[in-house]
């Protein structure tokens, strides 16, 4: 699948590269303000200025202190296409239309750095391909936690090496909200309100909270991970809205931490040798003495089991205007440095072409919060549930209520449609009351 | 400061690159194993096959289980030459003998990953400009922490930042003796023996516990990091040899733990506006509660402060044969790449070159801790010492003994001339039985 590719010569030294930047929110005005106060440290690090030679916003009548009017311009795609232009950096952010302008600017044979996880989740595939036949490059850094050097890890430093498993806190408004459960034993609506105020949530968190931003990163993880192309759709997604304060006291209690895990799996079947890898986001209780128990607050943490390698983790601020532009302007040396020097990045590379998993193949152990009624014979009944399934228990634990008690199981690794089967039968059982939850364990 | 760079053509996709593997020890053997069983995919990554075609070895009649007798030479320097390499791999450890093959591969035009932090530490500036003349590359990301990857991180992931202070557990042995000295309350003797008996110490330790190692690293990293050249000698560099079980234990009661930390700093005169750099090796205390504390056993982690990108960690195994492999191996996937499809890897860069901070000039905060005569006037005395130095003193903690009395001080920051006239003055004072201690808080 490696594909053929073309000579490459570079503007030369000294020469300027001309940048395009389309946005200009938190991210965008940032990497023009730092471009600006460093373009001397700049200019050593690329070999030549990089100059800010158009700005493309929405609204261009707008004021925006510092920035020339001359700049502005709302005709994004022909700003793309100038010739004076050698690199475009998108940081708009949507799909459809940044999608339009990426490909127009590396048909057009401009190289791209975008900060936009859900394109690249989206449509990496032909990105990649059109970077690859104009012999221009993509960088991708900021889509994933910000300046935390997920992208860079994955394709540059663990080229050498066989990454196993990535599994990591990479959404810092959902952190936040269950940090604060946690410690302050709130509600998720009242952590969720929390997070809003303090500018941590958006006011549709929606994305946030149900996963999908944690699984446009997954995505982006697995397919530089495993070398193989993996999509947002791909992404088993569960967010954190069903968390509740008693599912959080359960966990403290048995030694956990339930954190908003991005997990990529590479997995081998023991019988048939046969590889596959899957990703998937869901609420996921962690030891309290794994590393990744201990990030808190809005922080992300990458954790990376690679066969050489061994452990790595990668901890760091995941979001806002700087750390984002940091990670923006990283890929705008690398870019920038192949635009006069020749050369490419590393490419999107997805020979592996693995398989993805079936779901209710992958895996895990799993954590059940049931009501059950409080009368002999009820965990007998229950343990012939598992036990029919072939799933062995690793801890129960039984808290008498009034009329009820609550019981917690703790299973040893199972799959995902054996687990669905039990919990199904579970509540068919008269004394069960409720599942109240069911949570897997993982990092 | 920036130089002509060449350009540089590629041989090819699916050519093949002819490696010759200097070095045949625990780190060689498994560059050698992991190239030969994973071939496919790093011809994938790459775009052709890496092929070892020569093992140079001290003795080549040794037995080397599953290595082919023929890539076996003693003669380092002729393989190095053959027209049928293109890469060169270092992994022989020393300065002397690996600078002449490295400068003797980059001036015959062939790339260089090497794994050797003393040789770099010692002469990146006449190997980067070999490496520039000829327009080869020269890797070395295991020269810092294994398969951690620091050296990609301050070259290419910050390249479009401005860092501000990297302070790092960059020694694994150092960190396994404090530990052990920690966690169990043994002296330095017995910890040290410790390690030596598991393996994490070297029959002469001396490299790892005088922090001669933890200098190469800093003397790397700052030149990473400030663009400017930082060379071993230049770091000021104090070992955990004189640490003793009362030093650990009196930290860990005001909140600290003692850490062998390589400490490298961008210094802004506030009045001036100078800048400059600084990079020194030093036991410090670590508030507990800070990311580095809790970095145990022989584990290395690194943080960087950076303008926009804020607070980054990065943590793992830094040293053995498999991460130290790992990070070879990505290298080799890079240089390899660029060989294949032309390019370079970003250079190194001394452009800024800043001056070197003279030491005594220096800030830190100290703690101090003293055997002081148990006797009214004996603390007026010493606070006028350091008020007549114009030092403030944070906190103040006296233990009552048999006949003297155990006196801890904490300074707000001072600079390093100023200390060393105050410990010069406390010492001549009656009172003042002895200075047991000096240790610099930091992270």
């Amino acid at each position: 699948m490696t594909s053929q590719a073309q000579v490459r010569t570079g503007k030369g030294e000294g020469e300027t590269v001309g940048v395009a930047l389309l946005g200009f929110g938190t991210v965008g005005a940032e990497v023009y303000r730092l471009l600006g106060e460093n373009s001397e440290a700049f200019t050593h690090r690329i070999g030549g200025p990089a100059e800010i030679r158009g700005i493309a916003v929405h609204n261009k009548n707008k004021q925006r202190p510092g920035v020339p009017a001359e700049l502005l311009t709302d005709d994004a795609k022909s700003l793309v296409l100038r010739d004076d232009i050698d690199l475009v950096v998108e940081v708009i952010g949507g799909i459809d239309y940044p999608r339009e302008l990426v490909l127009t600017a590396l048909n057009a044979g401009k190289s791209v750095v975008t900060a936009n996880k859900a394109l690249v989740a989206a449509h990496a595939d032909e990105l990649a391909e059109a970077a690859e036949n104009s012999a221009v490059d993509l960088y991708f850094e900021a889509a994933v936690a910000a300046a935390i050097p997920v992208v860079g890890m994955l394709r540059r430093s663990l080229a050498g090496d066989q990454i196993q498993r990535i599994s990591g806190i990479v959404n810092g408004t959902t952190n936040f909200i269950l940090d604060a459960m946690e410690s302050t034993g709130a509600s998720y609506e009242d952590a969720l309100a929390e997070a809003t105020r303090l500018g941590y949530a958006e006011a549709d968190p929606t994305a946030d909270v149900e996963g999908h931003d944690a699984a446009s990163k997954a995505a982006i993880m697995a397919s530089l991970g495993f070398h193989t192309r993996v999509k947002f759709e791909d992404v088993h997604c569960e967010g954190i809205s069903t968390i509740t304060a008693d599912d959080i006291e359960a966990a403290q209690e048995a030694g956990y931490s339930i954190k908003l895990l991005a997990i990529c799996e590479h997995l081998v079947n023991e019988e048939t040798g046969e590889e596959s890898v899957n990703a998937r986001v869901h609420p996921t209780l962690v030891p309290q003495e794994h590393p990744l128990a201990s990030v808190n607050k809005s922080f992300n943490a990458i954790f990376v089991e690679a066969e050489a390698a061994g452990e790595l983790m990668f901890y760091g601020n995941g979001a806002g205007g700087n750390p984002t532009a940091s990670a923006v302007l990283g890929d705008l040396v690398g870019a920038s440095r192949n635009i006069i020097h020749g050369g490419r990045a590393p490419g999107e590379n997805a020979y592996a072409n693995l398989p993805l998993a079936d779901f209710g193949d992958v895996r895990t152990c799993f954590h059940i919060n049931m009501e059950v009624a409080d009368r002999t014979g009820v965990l007998a009944a229950i343990s012939n549930v598992f036990a029919d399934h072939d799933v062995s228990l690793r801890t129960v634990r039984q808290e008498d209520g009034e009329s009820t008690a609550r019981l917690i199981v703790v299973t040893h690794s199972a799959q995902e449609r054996v687990l669905d089967a039990i919990v199904t039968k579970l509540g068919e059982l008269d004394d069960v009351k409720a599942v109240n939850s069911v949570i897997r364990l993982g990092a």
